[in-house]
Order: structure tokens, then sequence, then C-alpha cells
């Protein structure tokens, strides 16, 4: 009876007249759900699996010359969806150009959600996924926050596990390289209505990627940012949706030109620590009375990305810190706190935490003018936890100690 | 000596050990421009254009079946930019899907941005746009906040103009109806690396649409969410960035679901109004001590988006209600402000104001488990203030009174 259509920008579109009375009144409250019949929609289906390998394989880079995100293998993941049907037969194609009506709505109101994942080579040369059940879960939960579809985790996982082995020759027999996984989602609904897409396209491309610090570790340093805030409590800066990237960019942009190599997020007039650029952030302190160690990041209360690292880096910490006295703690901190805990000593280390560099340490801070020192000594780029957790997280991730985080294609 | 390029995803990028240290040191402050040189780029360059025609001219639909951004007209307007030269040559071309790269930045972290303005045929059948300055300087300014190019407002209206008389046959001659033009631009930019595009294109797309109210204004009733937040300070709410639009869409589907036509965004503890579903929100109200009338709006602080239409109901009603004792304020008010007035009488009625519809008057809002009834009686469509606003707007946009808002393509 009612249309659950969403109004076109810029308007609002009324029910009919009876209706919009009925509810002035007060009469009557509908429950109209838009999606009742999406539950008998195909889900994605990895026996349905159709591959076509190109014809013209290209060539393999040096290892040394791979540069992340910029080349790409011979191939693509592509399945579409309509709101008619659900999940097209998912395919492996050629690595090609997508081809988009200009009025597509990923191109007008960033309809789009991604994941960011590695395929590893073991010792024995099989290729193993980490922790892809995050990634998948994530991405189901960044599509339904912007009425794009969802599907079941498993089923993917099964399509990205095929994909990596096919595109295995791109992934560098030797320790810290990998293949970068990047399952996207877009919404290809070509008219200018903001409104629940009616068709979308998840598509994965994968590039080769070499360890992040081919030389050791290199700290950084970071300017804390009090004039642009990433996210906020009711918004969407705890989902991976390009909209929390784009804008990202000028703060970090502004922070270089100053000298300094990614911007601090903070919050709020207290200026809660969030997260640094793209990446989740942890500190180490040791408590002023009674000594005991901490390692801190902020909690998942909305503001902050899930990061897979983020959770791998606590797991591990409750596991192999906590026996050795520390404290894990996920909960809210000020650059007060950082700067009171430097001043006196009690800041042992900082780092960001991420699918790129696994962990990222950080050497200072500009804040109000001051540059906090994190912990670092002079001659380290790394603090002990920063360095523990990298060698911990890769025995996982390449298979060294067999885990259930390490999924085996 | 830097190369001032921003980090990849999930990753910071160290500068030179040197460099580092020096910062670390607290010895020297550097202050790169990335974009030092960015000045002498091409501008847009409206003498440049070629137009190339369309072979296959397409039919007109009868106007009574036109819907908003579904149909377009048979060219588009394309213009490259690239961070070596910047603007190429600008084209007018058939309208035609864009081939994009997978990893085209735009898919992945929203660099993009746009605006919506319509071009009317005038009783002499010429073409003029509405206050195209605002939305060129506004476009300008959205671009800039995600570090896309920015160009010379003038030179894309001059471009914009050609396009819309090139497609004047598309605008039926009848009060109403118009060309809404979508200039959008988008990243290019095919690595996955999060930074300044280094190649963009801007387009533009055209929709012939109808009237909002072919039969006369239609009242709507608003759902007021309180579990998700549109914007916050220090975010990028005021711009027109498509990252401001797909989370819209669950929170107004989810308002459909009980029977509302569009949701109403709060912000803070305080439940300030701020604007309904992708319009700017005006309220009536008469002061309880005074009688005074007073027409309230939301100010420019960085949560709402600066609507062209919200700006000339602002400068009509400065112009022709203060004169009859009127109070026209940009100031913060609440949903309790609204309900104690509904309560006493004095809420006299409520609009949305944006490009599509001009205004879309309001019969209620549910808030807090009540309807607040926003003033109009039961066999009226739209309040009084709202009802002239239309009037006045659309003889400008139409050009029935000359004024320097209306420009003559």
């Amino acid at each position: 009876m009612l249309r659950p259509l969403l109004p076109r920008c810029g308007a609002l579109k009324p029910l009919s007249s009876q209706s919009s009375r009925l509810l002035w009144r007060g009469a009557r409250w509908y429950s109209l759900k838009p999606e009742a019949s999406t539950a008998t929609l195909r889900d994605i289906d990895p026996t349905k699996l159709t591959i076509t390998k190109t014809t013209k394989p290209g060539p393999l880079l040096k290892k040394e010359d791979l540069v992340f995100g910029k080349t790409f293998t011979d191939h693509m993941v592509s399945i579409e969806w309509d709101q008619t049907h659900g999940w097209h037969d998912p395919r492996i194609v050629p690595y090609q150009n997508l081809s988009l009506d200009p009025a597509s709505c990923v191109l007008h109101y960033a309809f789009e959600c991604f994941e960011g994942m590695k395929a590893y080579k073991d010792k024995q040369g099989r290729i193993r996924l980490f922790r892809p059940d995050k990634n998948m879960a994530r991405l189901n939960k960044s599509a339904a926050r912007i009425a794009l579809p969802t599907f079941t985790d498993r089923n993917l996982i099964d399509i990205l596990a095929e994909f990596a082995r096919l595109e295995a020759r791109f992934i560098p027999d030797a320790r810290g390289y990998s293949l970068y996984l990047r399952p996207t989602m877009i919404g290809t609904q070509k008219t200018l209505g903001v409104s629940k897409p009616g068709s979308a396209l998840l598509y994965v491309i994968a590039s080769p990627v070499g360890p992040y610090y081919p030389t050791g570790f290199r700290a950084v340093s970071l300017e804390a940012t009090d004039y642009a805030v990433r996210a906020w409590p009711g918004g969407v800066g705890d989902k991976k949706l390009g909209a929390n990237y784009a804008p990202c960019v000028v703060p970090a942009v502004e922070a270089m030109s100053r000298g300094f190599q990614q911007n601090l997020w903070l919050f709020g007039p207290e200026q809660y620590v969030t997260e640094v650029g793209t990446m989740n952030f942890f500190v180490a302190l040791r408590d002023r009375e009674t000594g005991q160690r901490e390692l801190v990041t902020a909690p998942l209360d909305g503001t902050i990305l899930e990061g897979v690292t983020r959770d791998s880096v606590l797991a591990l910490a409750r596991e192999r810190l906590v026996p050795q006295g520390w404290r894990v703690s996920e909960r809210k901190y000020t650059m007060a706190e950082l700067d009171e805990a430097a001043r006196e000593g009690r800041l042992l280390e900082a780092f960001g935490s991420g699918t790129a560099a696994i962990v990222s340490p950080v050497r200072a801070i500009s804040w109000r003018g001051k540059l906090i020192n994190c912990g670092l000594k002079e001659n380290e780029e790394s603090g002990e936890v920063a360095t523990k957790m990298k060698d911990w997280i890769e025995a996982r991730q390449y298979g060294d100690e067999e885990h259930e985080w390490s999924y085996l294609c």
C-alpha cells in the first residue's frame, strides 16, 4: 500500500493524504518493514563460482619494487547483487575496469565499504588468511549500516581462499611478503534519489606487498589534531566505510606540512586519544603508585574502528603480558594523561596497529606546542611491546605457530 | 628532500631517520607545503570547451512521467584533472558510462563531492540558473576539504550555462519543470594508499524533473532520530560530500518502517534540532511574552549544510517578513522548545528546505513517544511562510521577478 521508497535528495515524500492524516491524528502507527522480503533473497554461493582466467598473465615485479596497493594481480572477484534476486553467481574474472553509469550511487552518496586483509605463504608454500572471519563480520556490519546487502561470512571466505590460491604466484617466497586483499562493496543503483541501493557489486582485488619495515622498525612522530574530529558517538566511525577516509587526508597533509608523519585524532574537550591516521593506537604506561605496567587502547565506544590487529594485540597481551604482571585496558585516556606520564618517565612506548604494518612505533607527539616523548631512547626505533607483538602476530600469520587465527586456504 | 606522500592505509610512514631524530629532539620544525606548486596548475578553461554531440538523441518523456534523477539528458560535461597539469580541456560528450579502475580511490575512500542545482526555462524560453555562484563556492569548499582540486567558480558556471542551453529541449514548457544539474567531482587515483588523489574527474549530468507537488503541497510527518547523529563539530557535515549521505539512509528507512516519511536529525544531549533527512529545517514560533513571530533555523556551526535554498529563505524572510514584524533567527533550538511551543499553541509551522522541493511542509514530529503537532490545521497542507517562500523563490527562479539570483544562460 505505502511504498517504502526514500525521498529524493533535498525533499520529503508525503504518504497518501489519508495515511498522513491518520498519522497526524495519532490514530494509527504503521510498522512497514521495507525489507521484509530480503530474507528470501539468494546468499553468496561459493559452489557457483566460475573462473575465467586471463589470457595475458602479468609479469611479476621484483619483490623489492612492490608498493602497497599500486600493482594488482591478474584477476578479481566480482559478485553482483540486486534487490529482486539477491546475490548473483560469484565470478573470478581478469582484472578489469568497472563500467559505471555516472549516476551510480557509489559516486554520489558514498555507498561503499571495504576490508583490508592479507594472504600469507607459509614455509610449506601453502596460502593462509589471518582471521578472515573478523573481516567478514566487519564487512557485513559496515554494509548493513549503509543499507548495502549482507551475506554469510563463510561463503565469501571460501571464495577469497580460492582467489588467493589462484594468485599465489604473486606472493614472493620471503618473510614479510604477502598478498593484500581488498574486498569492496559498492552501491550501483543509477538514480539520484538518496535511498537504499537496489543493486550493488562486491568485488575483491589483490595487491602483492612487501614488509613494511624492510630494514627494521622506524619510529614516527605525530601531530595531535585539535581542529578536526574523525568520529562521533552515534556516527559511523566504527565502520569501515569509505566515508571515514577521504576526510582524514587534509589533517594528515597538514601534519606532514609541519614535518610529522601522521596526525593523532583526539575527541572532545577532554582531548581523549582515539586513533592515529588510519590505525588504532596503543600506549604502554607505568602506574605511578604501584609501578604496574599497563597496555592501553581506546574502548569500542562507537568512535573507534574495530581493528582486527587491535583485537589481536589485545588478545596476545592478555595471553602473554598479563601473566608477566601487565594490566591490559580498553579505556578512555587523554593527552593530558600521556603528557603527565611522559614527564614522569612513565610513558613506556606508543604504537599504531593496523593490517599494513601490524605495529608502527611512535617516537613523539606534538600537542599544544610541545613535543611529548613517547618513551623510546634516541637509538631505539621500537619499544618492547611493539617488537614482541609484531613477532607474535607474524608467527600466527605465517603459520609458524599453528593457531585458529590462521586459516589454511 | 622529504616526500609529502601520505602513508598507506593502516600504517604510518616514517621520514628519514635523520629528520625523524631532528623532530624528536625538537631541534627543528619542518614546514613543507605539499602543494606549493598547485597554484601554477591550469584552471578550468571554458574557452577550451569542445562539444561532441550524440548521434542518437534520446526521446523526451511525457512530462508527467518524469522522475527525479532517473532519466538523463543526451550529454554530460567531463573535465579531467591531474596533479601535473591541473584541469584538462573541458568537454561535453554523449552521456556514457565511466570506465574506472577497481582500485580508484572514489570507490574505496569516498573521494567525492557534488552539487544539486536546476536550470529553468522562463516565459521567453530562455534558460536560467538559480544562484549558481553559491553552488560553485560550496563545491570548491567541499572539494578542498577532501583534498580534491578546486577551480574558479565563474569558469564552471560558463560551462554549465552552455550545457543547459544544449539540453534545453529536455525542459518542458510548463511551470514547475526544470533541469536538475548534478556537478560531481571524484578522485580517480588508482592506488590503495589513503592520500591526496593525484587525479580527479569533474562531471555534470542532467535530469529533467517535474514539480515536486504537482497537485499542491502535501505535509509530511517526521520521526526524530535519537540513536544516530548526522554531523558533529569538527566533522564534515557542513560540506556536500558523498560521505554524509549513505549513512542517512538507514535512519530514514527506520522512520519509514514506523509510518513516517523522513527522520529529523538531532544533536547532543540537549536534542538540538539540526536537519530533516537531506534538507535544512525551519520552524515558525510565536513568542510567549511579546507575541512576535520568529522564523528559526539552526546556525551554520559546522554541523549544518549551507543550503542555497536555506540562504534564500533567510534572505527573503529578512526582506519581506521582518518589515511585517517577524524576527528571523539563525540559532540553536531544541525539541523541548518545539514541544513546549506546540503545547502552548505557539508553534505556527515547520518545513524543510532544499533544491528539489524548495520547501516541504511538516505536519508532525514523533519524539519520545509523542506526536508534536507542528501547527497545521487538519485540512491544511502548508503553512503561510512555506507557501509564500515557494512562490517568492519560484518567481526568481523562473525569472518572473528579475533578480540578481537568476543567472541568464
